[in-house]
């Protein structure tokens, strides 16, 4: 089975495209999460079924989310942008990341299907595994400026006790 | 276009069938949601895609979801859960609730695919829509004592700008 350590790499890989070619923003890895403060936050998620299944992840703070929206639909001003287009543009980050990481995987894994994207918005957000799960995590900061973090949460199908057979 | 007032009573049927038959909790529904205390919460959300898509979510406070979970196990205490059955359990309530609703529309919707669920953990918690999405929402009790909310979110495919073609 694809190590951890590999599909880390293959997360790390996937964001930085996607950061690079669709976002138009600079993307540099750190260790550790930046301290959660409690501030309004999203939670985009994708999930994926296949030998591997599980969901991909972004989360960062309201105003990075915004950049990132403005920055994919190339606006100058934040002023300019309608709630709907930031929940959108983290849906479509992570339908983005993940298309990019199945690409990476299909020699080794040939029958993932994504499903679409959901936006939850709160306050310390966290994913929460299922039983037989284990996460890739990448934290990282947004042209120096914004934290943002994504997890790839997986497992390999049917290792886990739900009923979803 | 299947009417959102109709869907809400399928999501409202569907939640009323899993919690009698697999929950062995009584449910009723009550106007207007409970105020949010900012209390830690779980969000069980499962996508699904066809002629109709979207996503179904169930969130409820920490110790709602143990109930739950302890009873859809058949535990007499909540001291033997293990953090993972009280996740496990609110991505399964969500499977369970998609199903219930897939079946109520294959007459009318034929094409509809579940994902797997996905939990997040969290406080002020709120689902966000895209781009031409409308929800049916049911706020209920659980056994008179716990609230518990379940929405649709749902647009009919291609409704939206997303990139997901």
């Amino acid at each position: 089975m694809t190590a951890l350590l590999a599909l880390k790499d293959t997360l790390l890989d996937s964001v930085k495209e996607v950061f690079e070619s669709m976002v138009f923003m600079s993307l540099s890895e750190v260790e550790g999460q930046a301290p959660d403060a409690g501030d309004l936050a999203l939670l985009g998620t994708i999930t994926f079924t296949g030998s591997l299944e599980g969901c991909l992840t972004i989360c960062c703070g309201q105003r990075c989310a915004q950049t990132i929206a403005a920055n994919m639909l190339c606006m100058e001003s934040l002023d300019e942008l309608a709630d709907e287009d930031t929940v959108d543009a983290i849906g479509e980050i992570a339908n983005m990341v993940m298309g990019s990481v199945k690409t990476r995987l299909q020699d080794e894994i040939t029958d993932i299907t994504i499903s679409i994207p959901s936006v939850v918005q709160g306050r310390h957000l966290s994913n929460r595994l299922s039983e037989g799960m284990v996460q890739a995590v990448v934290n990282a900061t947004l042209a120096d400026e914004h934290h943002a973090s994504f997890s790839l949460l997986h497992r390999e199908s049917g290792t886990g006790s739900g009923g979803n057979g």
